[in-house]
């Protein structure tokens, strides 16, 4: 049966499966395990991998929190009730080689007062310093065939939505190259619970052959010194997104959430150079040209 | 005649001045300034000096801007009209040694319809990565003359005005060792519009002095990598800060303001490792001791 358990140990699983897979694709660096409790109700299981050989700073996330539906939450979600349930995996990763790109992941379900209200939300996103455009648009095909599969509209539709989540306005640019998004889905005449749920877990074991894909493809790619400076301003852009405008990050702190648990998203090492622009037509001029919303991936 | 015209005169001089003393401090680098036009009227002179001796990066930014009064400007500030001016002074300090805090400074008049409604609002806060218990002192001693010159309350008033202000809730800290912060600073029975004009002059005017004392104190002091990456972590809390809770940061970013001169206040580097704790009884975890409400500084 489909009900809350079920599918916490689920995303429990895909969070042990993708440790293990990232433990192995690094090589070096090992997750540290911390446990807390929420003192609400729940708790979480929250994994932290630092220096590894591919992965600078790597945090995968499982969380399951429960109790008093609070009334900020309420506001937030526009939601009515007693009781919620919350459990989720969230994930980013920051790779030492500046032309890894940053990636991040989430699976998350809710539900008010044993599921009389409930829905799915996630996404996977992926934000290169450097656009290498055959390696986004593979992104955006392997993404295309798991929204497929799920249902004909969902790509074309997540895809958008990520454009549109992914922005940041006082930039006027996009997080990355974007990816899918997506938040509140219900059963509805063509998908049933357990449909959103395959979904949702799908998306979740795809995280880790899509990231496999692009560190390969450039781990061991040499760098300078300005290649890694400008991985610095780029990671200054995730944390303006994730601090101003992210969501689950503002609502978080503002909430009472864990912060480590929901800071961990943000780099190693960071910077702002006040009033940076790459040279014309360089590398990193280049890569500027797709931080843009409405790119057609799949026929670029 | 105090009208606009002199406030926003004055500011600018000050702006001046304290960018002379500044870059004689420093001995080696010099502002870089940008000058810009808001849109719907107004502008300012945006000044950062980078990889100074002393300085890392630090920007001191002028602005003057009037125009129709926004929607978004009328349910921030809670006022009705139909036209704003509204001038300042901005400044915040990284300095290359992490034994040299990081300032910031703030003057600046807002009135609405030709001053039928204004105010003056302000304030100097200091950010010690390390905290030394006699220079946070003598800080706050110089920021009570300052303000005992204008009214007896102030000093009490605004010390505690800038604990509530800078704090991080999410990280339960102050950003630093706090200072003095007002706002909204009207005529009374008590003091003039000339008598604040005269103190807020006063606040600008006593940033240079206080700077250069904390900057010569400690500038020359060694210092390990270690100490770097505590600087790092520290700054990255004043990113926190800034992106999250700074009323001019996130309303600067929402209402479409000069994104560049609102974020000349991020550091050039900075950093965020998962759930770092100092050793205890370290210096650093001794400085901590200190980013606290309610300390008293004078009477330490």
């Amino acid at each position: 049966m489909l009900n809350k358990n079920k599918i916490e140990n689920t995303f429990k699983t895909i969070q042990d499966e993708i440790c293990q897979n990232l433990e192995a694709l690094d090589g070096s660096g090992t997750f540290k395990e911390d446990l807390w409790d929420r003192p609400g109700g729940g708790g979480g299981r929250t994994r932290v991998l630092r220096k590894g050989d591919l992965i600078e700073k790597g945090g995968v996330n499982f969380s399951s929190v429960e109790g008093a539906l609070p009334d900020a939450v309420k506001k937030q979600l526009q939601v009515e009730g007693e009781n919620f349930f919350a459990t989720g995996v969230s994930i980013v990763l920051h790779a030492v080689n500046p032309f890894v790109p940053i990636i991040h992941m989430n699976i998350r379900y809710f539900e008010i007062d044993g599921g009389d209200t409930y829905w799915f939300g996630g996404g996977i996103d992926l934000t290169p310093a450097y656009v290498d455009v055959e390696m986004a648009s593979s992104f955006h095909q392997r993404l295309k065939i798991l929204c497929d599969q799920a249902h004909g509209d969902y790509y074309t539709k997540f895809k958008k939505w990520a454009d549109d989540y992914f922005y940041i306005p006082h930039r006027q640019e996009t997080r990355g190259v974007g990816g899918i998004f997506f938040d509140k889905l219900q059963e509805n005449e063509e998908m049933t619970k357990s449909d959103l749920f395959s979904f949702v877990t799908e998306t979740g074991r795809a995280f880790y052959p899509l990231y496999e894909e692009q560190a390969n493809k450039f781990r061991d790619q040499k760098y300078s010194d300005a290649q890694k400076k400008w991985q610095h301003i780029r990671r200054g852009r995730y944390v303006e997104f994730n601090l101003v405008y992210d969501k689950g990050t503002t609502f978080g702190l503002h909430t009472g959430g864990r912060t480590e648990s929901i800071l961990m998203s943000l780099p190693e090492t960071a910077g702002w150079e006040y009033d940076h622009h790459p040279e014309p037509k360089s590398r990193e001029a280049l890569s500027m040209d797709y931080f843009k919303k409405n790119i057609d991936w799949i026929n670029l």
